[in-house]
């Protein structure tokens, strides 16, 4: 066993161990479900480190976090392959160990800001469903070579362990097309380790798949079984979830028409202000440094993130851009976000402060969140907005 | 020879025929600037076949047509290669030969609208500067095996025959990433052959580069050469053109911080309503069938298109999609536009219809022109609008 799996194995006590804690005892994190346990990072903490810490990391689950049996723990690689797999950690840790960088987004990240247009159901998300990390492990496609993939796979579907109480599913089933899961350069990633460290279990301890460019949907936490087929998951969270649909579909219509809309995949492009926050005081005339994130899908790199401070109506700024890492290499995708910095010389006040952020395919941030409305309150880039009052003390 | 190797060799002498004339006596298409040539499909035309046929199709040229010796003609494959290949018609023929369906369009589609914000330098295009086809020809990658890629490499260029007599060049020269040229699934394509033909000389005769999912301005015409670099191309069209700007950058500015915008390569989601044209009279409360185009760049699926009868107000119709063709490979990208149409089942007059386009990664098109306006007037993807009036003889 190599040093870093012996390392990993020896902290899965530890892991364990905070297993039993309830998530929520994190005070950096908001909690806005107790159960299942979902809980987002105060958007303020986001710009501050291009790697956000695991304990500051947000946490979505539809299930509980399971207890896992280290040892006996396998992870079944099937469907429609040549070779059924049933691997190990042990197993996990003696093949090469290859680090992504990779931001992981809810597609429900900034939900709230569409319910206060008509009201949805689901998680209420403000801008802190995002988060970026390193995560280390094994490359999903040597899996899919050591298996043998048959000619007619089209889907890899993922299982997770954790049981669902609600709707119509008992465990967590997703897929993502074999074109991603299986291309080198897509690098999907079995981890075991985010931040150089092993997993938490409210961040899939010991597995957890990482899709980077895609929605944090399809990163399954508590990974049981790999499955290849020539179908999509049939499962809920693919078929009835995370899609997203025109404002003039309601959740009794969309019952009816559900097989015409394509399960959310990549991402948009998006970004948020994190500093100030809204209904931040301000002293007229004086500057103030405007922080945030941007973010495309695809691994489509940002290329321009404009500030407007009177609401969107002119275009004045262009934010300094921090990357989070990416490697030099030929094929190398910008999986992670990036942050960005206005410092605006002088602001007067009250205002509106509105960015939008530019990929490398030319996309932008539709200018208002009506437009993009949706019943179950997805994707939600519109250019976000932050209210900058005049200071209390002048 | 193969068969296909004597078909397009045989066809060689029409071509060059064909070549004495000038492009622009096709009456199909409507002429923007006779020298050099430039000219767009009257967008009434685009949806009325999923493959525009060459003698429809746009042409965009920065210089005049070149007289191509065939005989004589030698593809050089140099730079930071192992081996310096320097490829025959003949050769290219014994080559395997591909088909990739991919629609081309141009950076400065739709400027027209642009430009009625606030002028801009350029061809006057409306929205009939893109087309579809399929390309036939030996994919870019082969080449690059056989030729040997050296390890620091990460741009390809590409130098076209023609002469430009304008602006600070002698020669077309752009670059793509090594990423997409070297990548069999990004299906770059030194083509000779559109829709089943030989290629027509103001296509490129004797061969274009196809790059599908990108801007126009790098699938290259008359290419002679392909130089593998450690950087992008230096030319022009590469670093002073083909850049997407802010609204508040000018030209002046520009010549200061173009270093700060990259070359546009992928193309945002966009579409357009071809018919009916603006200004149709249509007798109100009747029904009106309308048709137009959607497409994105990087391969991305078009996976709904809006049309709303007030302007943009309200999205109240979805469109039936007809797919250009595309392979079932598990690695197909949808490099083809989307034909649309949507029948309204009784429009009220006067309106002004207006349509949106989603594409698989969940990016839309902005509301308005205003939004995305830049100097050069480029990558319009604005809402498409179209006013009809009342029919005259009611």
């Amino acid at each position: 066993m190599t040093d870093r799996g012996m390392r990993a194995v020896g902290s899965v006590c530890n892991a364990m161990d905070s297993a039993q804690q309830p998530a929520g005892t994190s005070t950096a994190l908001i909690v806005r479900n107790e159960t299942p346990f979902n809980a987002e990072t105060p958007a303020m903490l986001l710009p501050r480190a291009v790697l956000t810490p695991s304990s500051q990391f947000f946490i979505r689950s539809h299930g509980e976090v399971p207890n896992v049996n280290v040892q006996q723990y396998r992870l079944k690689v099937g469907g429609l392959v040549k070779n059924e797999l049933l691997v190990s950690l042990a197993d996990l840790y003696r093949l090469p160990c290859e680090t992504v960088s990779a931001t992981v987004v809810c597609a429900g990240n900034r939900r709230n800001e569409m319910s206060r247009i008509s009201p949805i159901k689901g998680v209420g998300w403000d801008s802190g469903a995002i988060g970026n990390a390193v995560w280390s492990g094994v490359k999903l496609y040597r899996l899919l070579e050591l298996a043998g993939v048959q000619q007619n796979v089209r889907h890899v579907l993922f299982e997770g362990l954790d049981h669902i109480h609600e709707q119509q599913a008992s465990t967590y089933q997703v897929s993502i097309p074999l074109s991603k899961a299986a291309d080198p350069n897509g690098d999907v990633l079995l981890a075991y380790e985010m931040n150089g460290e092993p997993l938490a279990p409210a961040h899939g301890f010991p597995l957890r798949v990482i899709v980077p460019g895609f929605v944090g949907a399809r990163s399954v936490k508590w990974i049981q079984s790999i499955t290849l087929s020539d179908c999509e998951s049939d499962g809920m969270f693919q078929q009835h979830d995370y899609k997203l649909t025109p404002g003039f579909i309601d959740a009794e219509t969309f019952k009816r028409v559900w097989r015409e809309y394509p399960a959310i995949q990549e991402m948009p492009v998006q970004s948020a202000i994190c500093f100030p926050p809204n209904g931040y005081k301000h002293a007229s005339g004086t500057p103030l440094t405007v922080r945030g994130y941007a973010h495309s899908g695809g691994g489509k790199r940002i290329t321009r993130v404009d500030l407007s401070v009177d609401g969107g109506n002119s275009w004045s700024h262009s934010a300094i851009l921090t990357r989070g890492t990416s490697s030099d290499a030929p094929y190398a995708h910008d999986w992670s976000w990036t942050l960005w910095e206005v410092a605006v010389p002088s602001l007067s006040t009250p205002c509106q402060l509105a960015c939008r952020a530019w990929d490398a395919a030319g996309n932008s941030q539709p200018a208002t969140v009506d437009s993009i409305w949706n019943f179950r309150g997805l994707l939600n880039n519109a250019q976000h907005r932050v209210r900058v009052l005049p200071s209390a003390s002048l």
